[in-house]
């Protein structure tokens, strides 16, 4: 039996699948090739997630590969109606960047509230300022996401003694539904968008729900970039119906040197890095590694993405 | 019966004392004329922690306040040996602060383990700088401060997943002796500094301490300046001998706009912050108010320091 061809789309360096020789027939293919090479592999590795070839390359009819896995939580990048409505498995990241997120985003609430970014101002100023600043416990987030990121983000938060709240798109025992959400975030110190793209995501933090919160309330989206529409963001800031912001995640990625946002005030921008803790590309590999196991073994692959929702159901 | 003198050395505006109408005589004084007036005063409320004037102006012998409270957690600067050796009773704020330089000291390490002053930097620079960052579950923390300060930070700690040692000035269940510092900071991915400033603290933190740290580890103080040296500390970053530090304390508050502590890589200069959350002097009116209470009934006090260590001994 021949091995099965594996072709990765990738970009950095490829930890770890040395361990596939004689079980797969690597191949590695950037964008400009991947449509060409797509009708003859058996499995396609996403390793490069932020690529967006894979939705244009998908080839419509006839040979295609039986499974795609993407190293990344998010799906919206590859996602498009043929690869939905084929038999395609496609499988994702979930779990490796639960932790990561949860404790980047309890940075950022914490920088927020103790009003960290200022005191580095002063202190590049060389000027003691003494301000008071908030006590985080007792105080209320909501989590828009409830999977396992926005679920572990609220596991963290909880630990901080915040009052959190889920949000997903199904209510059920300890999530609210999409119907709670403004009621939610009027009463919330701070929202957090954990949740991925879909259509029922896209532009979901606007103009009309920056308004709805309050004025002291602070906004974080560690999801993905459309999720918010960022001309609204940044008016709801330099309006001060909200009273800060943290984005690690953008419409267009990487944000350029020009983008207004860098500018915006109480606006903190970071280079889609919360999840990347040192190490996260072994874990990427080896998870990998152990679905393709299952894979060659016919058994049952884990991660499974439900193509028409956009993301792995579960509890 | 006449109402006991109140004299207050004061600073800022004082909370909530009317309650005290009819039941004290309250006088207020600043440093200039409080050793005329100590004599003549029952209670002496320290509301200006950051003055050393009580130390200068404290009687030698005849007649002095019976009870000095102290709005703050440390007491090294009213401490001398008369008041040390006299029968006057000294409390201080036991318990307002802990919870808030716990949630500071967590923003403290989790700013640092993402890595948040540079991502700030790029973003001054309008940069887009992905980087990995450091996981804090699973890496150590030791706090040197084992009173109720110490101990919520090593709760807090712990519930970011932190393995947390906490070491005291006498061995005891789940508080280490100063025997094993030297030991567990060597391990140390986080040293946080929350002790009292006593003999055997002043200055602990010296070059050979921080030549004991790993070079990727990370020192935070948030108890008194003085325990550290701070010019071996810069000189410990300059060498890169560990990888960063905070300071919220300092030898001389406020730090001069000469000081180059201001300029030294990796280390973050907060002014004296970390407990003063929003609504933090009303908390600390309404505790000595409760303290008045108990010593006015003829109640044993709360918060009773022991004038020779220094700090209010306890679990």
């Amino acid at each position: 039996m021949t091995a099965p061809t594996l072709l990765v789309l990738d970009a950095d360096p490829l930890p770890r699948l040395g361990s596939l020789t004689g079980r797969a027939r690597v191949e590695h293919t950037d964008a400009s090739a991947l449509a060409e090479r797509l009708p003859y592999a058996d499995v396609l590795l996403v390793w490069d997630f932020t690529s967006h070839a894979v939705r244009a390359a998908w080839p419509g009819e006839g040979p295609r590969p039986r499974w795609v896995h993407t190293a990344s939580a998010g799906v919206d990048h590859l996602m498009c109606p043929e690869l939905a409505a084929s038999d395609t498995v496609v499988t994702n990241a979930r779990g490796v960047f639960d932790q990561p997120i949860a404790e980047y985003v309890a940075a950022l609430v914490l920088a927020m509230a103790k009003d960290l970014p200022r005191t580095l101002d002063f202190q590049r100023e060389g000027v003691w300022r003494h301000r008071e600043s908030r006590r985080v416990a007792g105080t209320r987030a909501v989590i828009v996401g409830s999977g396992p990121i926005g679920r572990t983000i609220a596991r963290t938060l909880k630990a901080l003694e915040i009052t959190t709240a889920v949000v997903g798109r199904t209510p059920r025992t300890g999530i609210h539904g999409p119907g709670d959400l403004d009621r939610l975030i009027a009463r919330a110190d701070w929202v957090i968008a954990a949740a991925p793209l879909t259509e029922q995501t896209y532009g979901m933090f606007d103009s009309r729900r920056f308004g709805v919160m309050q004025p002291s309330a602070r906004f974080v989206n560690v999801g993905r970039g459309r999720l918010v529409v960022e001309d609204d963001l940044a008016d709801a800031l330099r309006k001060r119906w909200i009273a800060g912001a943290a984005l690690d995640v953008f419409a267009h990625e990487p944000l350029g040197p020009d983008s207004p946002l860098w500018q915006v005030p109480d606006l903190i921008v970071s280079p889609h890095m919360s999840g990347d803790t040192i190490g996260w590309r072994e874990e990427l590999g080896s998870q990998f590694l152990e679905l393709y196991d299952r894979w060659a073994a016919g058994k049952p692959l884990l991660n499974v993405v439900d193509k028409k929702r956009g993301y792995v159901p579960g509890h």
